[in-house]
């Protein structure tokens, strides 16, 4: 039996009681069963009553992502004035840089219930089922050179840890560059894809994935050491619409700080943020792997590693291993 | 009467002589204007006989650009292994970066005859008429991080202006960051196109424009104070496929150099052939207009500019304004 039928069931009756045994003639399925599918539900964010003799009725459904709940908290004067809200799309990505391409705004958002083919670093795939993320991308214009690109990775970082905070009681890491940490277990992926004529950036397609309802069972096994949702880590479903509200107020807060005051302030909120500083830590670049204790950020937004001869290195682009102290 | 007319009835009869009466009498116009047209084709590259009472001949094409003759030219073991020649293209640049996307290899160029939209910066139109440039993209996969894409920019300039120099006797200087001059104007374009994911560089299109063979006619005039072609400065013209071979064998030798000892060799070349070093320059930024003297590159590629207080300023993103003394 699958949950959908179940559900269905339950839908056509719009509120009404279904018995135990009507259900489990007309699925085929065994109380158990029942019993089971109507947890994996409520886990989904169904609310459901179950009364003993009177059986099942559905009082609830999981939230999800509309302009209506959303436009009314936007605080913003340019972030995500502009939304393309879509239940199902390749990737927000793609569609953004589409848009990028045909001229849109600064703050143009793409938003979607669900990605199919979502992808996070190095064309590595990004789970993002249906309903329990944020999975959007945001388009900047930033009129900063090319070789300043890695400021707006590091600003992102910041700014979605920022927004996080503010909706969940949690505490996040960054994770140089810009993976968000609870616990030491990812919780969001940020990916910038931009594109440049010579050294003038033509734009920056900002792609955040949040884990946020998501359950232990949504995860690939084998991620589940080094992923959690925020739902799991601090207990209880996160409104997500809340979150985006506060995510583009977040950022654009910050991105304006930025064009007006430069990095400074965006590199002391990165550091004061930062997991990685202080801890002995391999950098795998594409030419060799450096071993070095990361001090701080340089004035371009690289990151200043101590070898062990003492000296700074500066490192632009690494993967990051953390080594066991 | 056009000139395509003329040359039409000329290579319809595949090297005979055409009387003047009977041109004269099929094209409905004066033996003067067959004279005039006869010119302006000898002057596009065509040989043609000219005899009294046996009337023209066609004996020779302007030189085409064609793979069987660029091929063997080609000693580079990367560059131009995959080429793509067009006739007509609307723009080198978007049709090499849809081969990008779709996973072309490093060293892969596109090249045609003639552009209908050719770019130059800042979506400027680039003039690129049928048979008389060198018009190409080259596809670069550079394994270092986006904040060093500048160099790559100083590195087309340096290798352009060496490969146009073994080919014609012309002084060229570089303009920062990459344009090509003879004698103050303009003789070439180079423009980078860049898509990254975080720091790290996915690919770069390098587009190149070199007038050629360009007579004074094929300029709007207002472009003729700023533009020259290698033909208008040389005296004669030059054979397009030596130079594109030619430019293939320069840009791999030092792209390669580039990568097995980064970045200081460029730097001293394009140091070497600038002309804007030393000059008081007005630096125009999308903030603010900046005026020094720019004395040299830095480590990244930026360009270290001395105000007039002493202190050093760089600049990554600028347009150049040079300044009379």
């Amino acid at each position: 039996m699958g949950t959908m039928s179940l559900l269905s069931l339950l839908e056509a009756e719009a509120g009404q009681y279904v018995s135990g045994e009507e259900i489990s003639r007309k699925l085929n399925v065994s109380r158990t069963a029942i019993w089971k599918q109507v947890r994996k539900l409520e886990s989904d964010g169904y609310k459901i009553d179950a009364v003993p003799r009177l059986g099942y009725r559905l009082t609830g459904k999981p939230s999800r992502l509309s302009l209506q709940e959303l436009l009314p908290k936007l605080q913003t004067k340019r972030f995500g004035r502009q939304i393309k809200l879509l239940e199902t799309v390749p990737s927000t990505q793609d569609e953004l840089r589409k848009l990028a391409e045909e001229g849109a705004e600064e703050g143009t958002l793409v938003i979607a219930e669900q990605q199919t083919k979502g992808r996070g670093r190095m064309g590595r795939y990004w789970v993002s089922p249906a309903g329990k993320g944020v999975w959007m991308s945001l388009l900047l214009r930033p009129p900063v050179p090319l070789p300043l690109t890695p400021q707006l990775t590091l600003l992102a970082a910041v700014a979605l840890s920022r927004a996080i905070s503010r909706i969940v009681p949690l505490e996040i890491g960054i994770k140089w560059p810009n993976d968000l940490l609870v616990g030491g277990k990812k919780i969001s992926g940020i990916l910038l894809e931009s594109a440049a004529e010579d050294e003038r950036l033509r734009y920056v397609v900002v792609g955040m994935g949040i884990s946020v309802n998501l359950d232990a069972e949504d995860y690939p096994e084998e991620l589940l050491e080094k992923a959690v949702s925020l739902k799991m880590a601090a207990g209880a479903p996160v409104n997500r619409s809340e979150l985006v509200a506060s995510i583009l107020v977040e950022f654009e807060l910050l991105y304006d700080l930025f064009l007006e005051q430069g990095f400074a302030p965006i590199r002391t909120l990165w550091e004061a943020h930062s997991v990685t500083l202080g801890h002995l830590t391999t950098l795998f670049t594409p030419q060799e792997a450096i071993e070095g204790i990361p001090r701080g950020l340089d004035d371009m937004g690289g990151l200043k590693v101590e070898m062990a001869d003492g000296s700074l290195r500066t490192v632009y682009s690494a993967e990051v291993g953390v080594r066991q102290e």
